[in-house]
This record gives C-alpha cells, structure tokens and sequence, in this order.
C-alpha cells in the first residue's frame, strides 16, 4: 500500500529531534508531508528553527516546516529549558536552518493537508497538542481524514512536570481534552512506556559507534539530556518522542490496552493529568494507552535507522 | 478621521441581525470590513446564513460574510432554540440568501484582516467569543492592530441561560477567558445594561410606523422574540447585541466603571460567570463594564438608523 | 403557643450584637435555650467573650453563652477586623463579661438542645455555619427537631468579602453547603435583603433618643461600624444580622421566593457563591430567600425592642 | 515505657476487622482505649456492630465500642457492598454482639481520650476520616495529646474505587484534608503498599492451620473478600487495614519516603486523589508514605498474632 502519509507537530526538544531523524530516515514507511512545531519544551521561535536544523541533520532541507501556536489554548505558558538547555536542543551543536519556515501557520496546513490528503493521514504528535486542538475546532471536518493520532503525553501513573501529570498535557490541557475527545483513533504514548526507552551509557555507545554525524548529534543531545535528568532516570534518560515513531513502524515491540482517558481540567493539584480507566467502569475507550515496550527492539530500531541517514550533514 | 474599520463577529439571533442593520446603517462611522459568524444561538450553517440574508435585507449583498467556528473551544456546544426559534430569526421571515459566505474561514479573515488593516480594527462581537479566541491564539501579533473590542457578554448581577452566566459567555467560556486576558481595550456590554434596553410595545409601534421592509422585519422578529421571553422580560424583549453598536455610535447614552472581570472556568455551578471586581481589590481593570444606558436615547438611535436602510429588501 | 424555643448560633460582630439585643428584648416571643459562638468576623475567643458582654448589656448575665468551633470545616480561616475593629464590637466600649461561657461546646449543646427539646427548635445564625454543619455531620437526627433555621448570608446578587461571595459562606462554604443540603425549612436572608436595612443618621439618632445603656452602646457601634463601612455603604452601615431577627418577630416585613440555593465549593473566582435559582429550573426550592425588606418597619421594631432592655447595664 | 495508648478508628469491612484482631492480640504493644466507628464499606449501623463482633471474637468484650459519624462531611456517601458484602464482614460468620456500644459519640470519645490521656495517643485509621476530622475541626487542642495517625488510605498510584482515588479518601476527600493538614506526624498506609500484601491460598492455608475460632472467621473472611476482588488481585486479596497495625507492630517491615500530600477537593475526575510530591517540589513533607512491604514477615505476623487469641469465640 504504499508509504502512510504523516505530519509530526513537535516542540524540539532532544528527544522531538531524536524522533524527527527516526521518522525521516524511514521513508518506505512515512510520506512525510510536513513537520509542524508548537511552542512547548521551548518557546515556538526555537522549536520550529530547531525542526529546521534537524531536517538539514537528516539530510532532507526540502521538507516543509511550519510554525505554529506560540501559546497555549487557555492556561499561561509553561516551558521546560531547565531539562532541555535554553536551546531546547542542546548538545546537538547544530548550525544555522538552511532555509526558512513555510508561510502557511501550521494550523492552517493540517486543515490543508487533511483536505487535500488522497489518503487518511496519521499524526504523530510530539508537544503539547495546540496546534492540532485548534485545526479540530477551525475545521472539525479534517477529523474525517485523519487516520490515527499517535501522541506522546500524559501518565497512568506518576506525571514528570508536576506529580500528577505530564508536561506536554500539563502545557495544554484544554488542548489535550479536544484531541482526546475527538473520536478518531488515538494512541498515548505516556510515561508509563517511556520511562522503559532509556539510553543507557551502552545503548549511547551503540549510537556512537555509528560514526556519522546524526549519530554524533543524537548522542551529544542524548550526554546533555541525560546530564539534567539523573536525578529522576539514573540509568539514562527517557527517549519519549522516539516511542511514538517506533510505535508507528513496528507496533510488535509494544503492549496496551485499550480504555478511556479522560483529560483533567479542573482541580487544585490535578490539572493536566490523564485520567485513565484501567479498571473500565467510565465508559467506552477512547485510548490505546501503550503500557510496555520492548526497550532492546526499541534501540535495535533506532540505530538501524539512524544509520540510514546520510552520514555526513547538509 | 473617517470611518472606523469595524469587524461584526455574530451568531444571528434576532438581537444580532437588529444589531448587524444598526451598524450597515451607519456607513458614515463604520467601515464595516466583513461579518463573521460562529455557532451559538443556533448552529453555524444558520448563524452565517441568517448573517446573508441580514445583509440583503440591509441591501448590501455584496458585504462579505465569513463562516467560522461550528463547535465552542472546550466545552460541549449549547445553543438557544427555545429563544430565538428554529432558524435563530424567527420573526424575520427573510427570503435565501443571494449569495454564499466567503470561502475563507472566519478565523483566518480576523487574522488577515488584522493584518493587512492600515488602521486598527475594532471587532464587535455579539455571540460566544470563539472565533476572536482562535485567531488570538493562532495570531497573538493581531493584538497589536486591534484598536478594540466590545463584546456583548456577561453580566455583574444574575445570568440568563444560568444563574451564574450569560449565554454568549456560557457557551464557549474559555474564549471568553482568551480575549478578555488578551490586553488590548476591551468593553463588556452585560446583561445588567442590556436588560434596560427594553423593546416595549410602544418602542416596537415606533419602529413600525417606519414602514420599510427592514422595520417590519425587525417588528417581527421582535415579536417573535418577545414572545418566548416574557417570562424573564414582563415589558418586551431585551436588546442584547444592539447596545454594542449603540456604544460605539454613541457612547455618551452609556455610564460604565473600569474593572477587572475574570472568567469562571471551573466550579460546579458558576461556569461561564463574568466575575466583576466591582471592589477594586483584584488588580488593575481589564475591562470597562456598562452599568447603564438611556434606553430612550437608544432606541431613538435605533430607529434613526434603521430609516437610514432602503424601504425595500433587496 | 408561647414563646418559640430559640439558639442564637453568631460571631460577634457589631451587627450580630444587635441582632441579640433585639432577641433577648423579645422574651414573649422567643424562649431563648442558649446563645452559641463561632470563629467568623473576629476569633472565637471573641466572638464568645463579646456574645457574654452584650447579654450582661441586656440585663441577662445568666444566659448560657457556649463557645464553639474556632476554625472553618476545611478552608482556610478568614476574618473581618478591618470592618469590626480588633474586638469585633469596636464602638460598643463595654466591660469585661460577668461570667465565664459554659464548659459545653456549642455543638455539643446544639445536640443535645435539640434532642431534649419538647418542641422543634429555631436556629437563628448570624455567622459562618460551621457550628451547626458540625451537629449535622456528628448527628444528623437532630435534624427530626428543628423547627426552621434563618441564616443570615449568601446573596442572589454581589457579594461583599469578594464579589462573588458574602463573607458568612465563603468563610466556611463546606458548612453552608451542609445547612443548605439538610432538608429542613430554611430561610437565607442574604445580602439582597440586608443591604435595603440602612442605618441612615436619622435611624441612628431615633435609637440615641431611648437614651438606655443598650441604646448607647448600638449607636456607638454602628457608627463605628459605619465609618469602616462608607465605602460601600454611602447612606450608613447595613444592619445584617438584625434582619434575621426582625423576620422571626415580623415576618411581613419582607418579601421573598422560594427557590434552590447552591453553594459553590469549586471554581477559581465564586468559592462560597450562594447560586440562587432565580429562574426556576435546577430542582425543589430548598430556600425561602428573602428579597425585599419595609426598612422603616424594620427600624421601627428594633428602636421598639432595644427600649424594652433595662435602661441601665448590669 | 509499656504499651501505647491507641484508639483505632474504622469501618470493618473484612481487612478492619483482621487489623482489629492484630491489635487486640498485642497487648503488650497496644494500650486499646476505645475502637470508634465510621460509616465507610457499610453504614454506620453495621460498622460500629461488627466491630463489637470482632471484639467478642478476640474475647475482649469488655472494650468500648463508639460508634461516629453516620455521613460523610461534605460529599455525598459511598459504600462498597459489592466487595464487603451486604453486612461488612460477610464470610466471618459471627454471632450477634454481646452488649452494646457505648453512649457516648465517637467524635466525643476521641476529643475527651485526648483531652484526659497522659501520654500522647496513637490513632490507626483504617476507615473515612470524618471522626478523627470532626474532632480536629470542633477541639483543635487535641491535636496537641496525638502521638502519631496512621492512616490506610490513598495512593501514589492508581486509586482503586476511581482510577484517581483510594476508596477511604474518596469516600471522605474533605476529612482527608483536614486530617493531613492538622500538623501532627502522619503515616500514610496507601495501595501502593497494602497491594503486596496479598493473602495468597499458601497464606490463608496457615492462618487456617492455626484451628482457632478467630483464625476459621479470618480464613471465612479473606475467602469471601477475595472471590470479590480476583478482578483486580489474581494471587489473593489484599490486607489494606491490617498494614497499619504491622507498621505500629513491626515498622522494619515497612520501606517509606517522606513527602507532602495533597488532597485533591476538586476536579472532575480526580476527586480524592492523593497527590504525592514523590519529587519534592511542593513544600515540606506532611506525610510518611511507605511504598515497600516484606510481605512474608507482614504474614508471619499476622499469623503470630492470631495465634495468640483465644481459641474460641466468647
């Protein structure tokens, strides 16, 4: 059948980028129509030109980004350099974009993109979900040309940002509730999963051993990354976004099940958090919440397409 | 300094359409950039039709009329039927449109009409704040080309669809919240004045005794509309939405205090309320509130106006 | 019949020390079992102490005054000395009570009052409801004998400690949502009514002309009361409490609906908002909210009833 | 220093009544006040008479029994018939009580024990928290004589009568709250630890070779609670309430981390929440949370302490 159409709307981010190099080194699987970015780990200024730069790694500077929402829908901006470097992707040590965002807002080209797809499109989303919550209330047409939305957010357990949630539903929460009640095909990609994708010091190596110059940025985001994240992963740090492009190319490596996830919007220590109906009593699911992945396969997939890059940048 | 540029964002609703002849009549003081619609009263498809047909009746066909949001931002859609009819304008009994709404997207017009304005634009909004809200998000930068916004919404003392809210607020109270934080200068034309503009009969024979198409149109729909709203109006329907073009033609029949109003957007029973800092204990104003209007001197414009519109409909 | 049996359940607080004036002058019509305090306007150690010093005011040192809950059930406490100055009954200037309050705390005597009660028992409460939501919780059956409560609190329009809320509910919402919640016949004379009851300089002088020791002491606290209150309260201080009183004895002084009353416990802006159903539709009136008071009326009983007090103080 | 003086406060339910065996057992350890009784996994009715049951069963009838709060404070109430059965402790097969429970209220129990004990009093909660809550609210003092709570109740993870929530705290947020913010060293006995102590066939086999009476109505009781619960525990029900008596006993058993924990008041789905700081981010700790059982010494010691009953019913 072909490659699947694909946007990822992302907010880079070590582990944005890290997903981004994975999704355009597998072109057999992926039409990549085109990378949209939302304010998030950092402001949006730095999150597009960061998508740019990371095309350029890839060896792809033809591939269309465009910036999106610099704000949350409802609650005041909240962003994450403490973890990620004022650059949002720093210890990739990468230069300039070689050229600009497209001029279209990335709301407008997901309404775009879905009314023009030939085929249901699949959305990979990466960062808080404004950017894909406002094309739903613009147009809630699209929802009848997406195919899936695979997105990496929220916890059945412990959150990161604050405890009981995690920081891209944390970021836009009213965001969230929209994609999440929107009745297409979901798939969270949540902490719960993610915390099992560590990169261990041997698995950095692996990457290492490479010897290209994607392999070199990975792991010199992957040392700066992990250096701020040790006091919550000591064996490494989380490769979250990376989960999503993983789970889209071999689904085999994961368990889920699926149940109902409710998006909190209310409460005094709760907002943010994914509500998930593990025990199924609130009704029907509207979530395939993956629970388990198979972290060697996950690495195994990671460096096998990392190598596929072109081995010297643009 | 010639007419101000003027944007109408409604959802017609007989006190919209009223409001909308109030202001195609006043072609002296308004440049009247184009119409947006939105789902509220009734849904969108109605709202932006009625929109059309309220243009023909004015004899302006030719003004542009731009469909927006079909759904609020976060909440469930409510609309309001039980007022104001089936089709919004019951009462009207307006023949089709002559011609279809713009292709553009309500939203993406607030932003390209900001954006290419020579002046500052001052937007009247008349129904749930949903469209103004997205474009705010997507486009924070149209802020800085906004010369106003008054907003019919709200109320210091008791709601009308709850005890706590007024419909347009109620309806997409998260919009609400975006544009009232948005800065720029922002009037809240509420209940506690919209109230005192009262169509009484006699007020409704004055508007007859006009003998134009565009008056008998209004006699009905304010009938209509009196009729399913005796309960809460003993002396004749409430002018909602014409008292914000009133307030820009005319501000001196308005008193108001400057005040900080939040948005409620959680509580069990108080979504959607204007919470009035009518104390001065909760920081600076963000909004000036309409206390009190000379309703006398309102409807006198009223009909001034509507005998500035060709006797006959188009 | 004879006189009704009558707690006094208050905080001390000018407006209530008047309020128990006019009661304890009506021993025909009340059989009053007891006068209990609560933390509210000032401190329960003041509250208590104060309660002791206007029944020795009254001539009545034998009455048993019982202390009670010196915190709200679950919020945060609030009080109100910038309006009642640092004792509560500033102006008043009386002397140290002439005997200690009972050992019996108030919820205990609010049980046991009304499990030995012969006939059902009248609560009136001028304070925060912590007391009496207590004596629910801990004994629900004595909800079997109570008569009606009267609670002076909560507004169908602004507020007054923020605008949402009226000081005696939002300082203890959780209790009010209990009384209002019990089932028993309740009477909310809120500050719609108590706002009309003005103690204009002339009502002040028609009392300072009784020339009685009670007399002075009212005059002196509602002018004390009245100078922290001007800006607000142009024309002189509300008399809130007293209307509770003033309804037991006259109730054809008021005007009132019938309609259910909720309190809001959630909500960023109207913690403790008394959400009142005006219009009808969110189930059975739990309340008799009273809207409308005859004001002279209202000054006419109450000079009536202080002249009753012993001329002198104890 | 002899035995400490503790009161236990609970809602029996299969597991209260196995931890009131545990502490009946340890006489040496425990100075038993009194056993006070909530409404919880049954109303009140059936809690405060079963645990006169379980006293007769541990050949203590001579302990007082009070019973307290038939209601929760605020919320409306919650049972859990569906995994206790239709009287609390259906399985264990007891004959009716002995003698009634005592007069007075549990609420005024627990404020007089605090008030006349001279050393500070351990409280084990294993029920809603109104009691102990209602006495804090009503004799803050008292907090000044308790030693320590112990509380079962909450979770870091996922909650089990909601996916938020715990049933405990769910059944009585507000008490909770007011509970955890009393100031007083508190020792939070959540899911995450009560779920490894599971009553595994191999486990209940060895309490049933004990062939005492008490042992027979555990064994009755766990077999009962257990086939309700497979759902969610394939291995065997697990002993929430008796953790708490272990963890008095034999605190070795137990691993722990201090952190601050917040009651979640509101929220749409998340009502009750324990929210634990497990990061450290919000404020000093309130709370001992423990997160590790030695699940084997948990039962050695159950059976060791069963032993020491009397073989045969009173």
């Amino acid at each position: 059948m072909g490659a699947r159409p694909l946007i990822i709307d992302c907010d880079p981010g070590q582990d944005d980028a890290i997903a981004l190099l994975m999704a355009i080194a597998s072109a057999e699987e992926f039409e990549l129509l085109g990378i949209t970015a939302v304010a998030g780990n950092v402001p949006l200024a730095k999150t597009e030109a960061n998508a740019r730069r990371v095309r350029d790694l890839a060896g792809r500077p033809e591939l269309p980004v465009y910036a999106g929402c610099p704000r949350p829908m409802v609650r005041a901006p909240v962003t994450a350099e403490a973890v990620h470097g004022p650059s949002g992707i720093d210890g990739a040590d990468l230069p300039e974009p070689s050229r600009p965002a497209e001029e279209t807002h990335a709301v407008d080209f997901l309404v775009q993109a879905h009314a023009e797809a030939s085929r249901p499109v699949t959305l990979a989303t990466l960062g808080p979900l404004t950017n894909v919550a406002l094309a739903i209330i613009k147009n809630p047409s699209i929802l009848d040309n997406v195919a899936e939305i695979v997105a990496m957010g929220g916890a059945i357990g412990l959150g990161n940002v604050i405890p009981a949630a995690e920081f891209n539903i944390y970021a836009d929460p009213h965001a969230a509730h929209v994609v999440f009640e929107a009745g297409v095909p979901l798939t969270m990609v949540g902490l719960d999963v993610t915390r099992q994708a560590i990169a261990t010091p041997a698995r950095i190596e692996a990457i290492r051993s490479l010897e290209t110059t994607p392999a070199r940025a990975v792991c010199g985001m992957l040392e700066y990354y992990g250096a701020r994240t040790t006091a919550a992963y000591r064996h490494g740090p989380p490769l979250h976004d990376p989960c999503v492009i993983a789970y889209l190319l071999k689904p085999e490596l994961f368990e889920w099940r699926d149940m109902h996830v409710a998006i909190e919007l209310a409460g005094e220590h709760s907002l943010g958090r994914t509500v998930c109906d593990v025990y199924g009593r609130s009704g029907a699911p509207n979530a395939r919440v993956l629970e388990h992945v198979d972290a060697d396969g996950f690495f195994a997939l990671l460096s096998e397409r990392l190598a596929r890059l072109p081995a010297s940048a643009q």
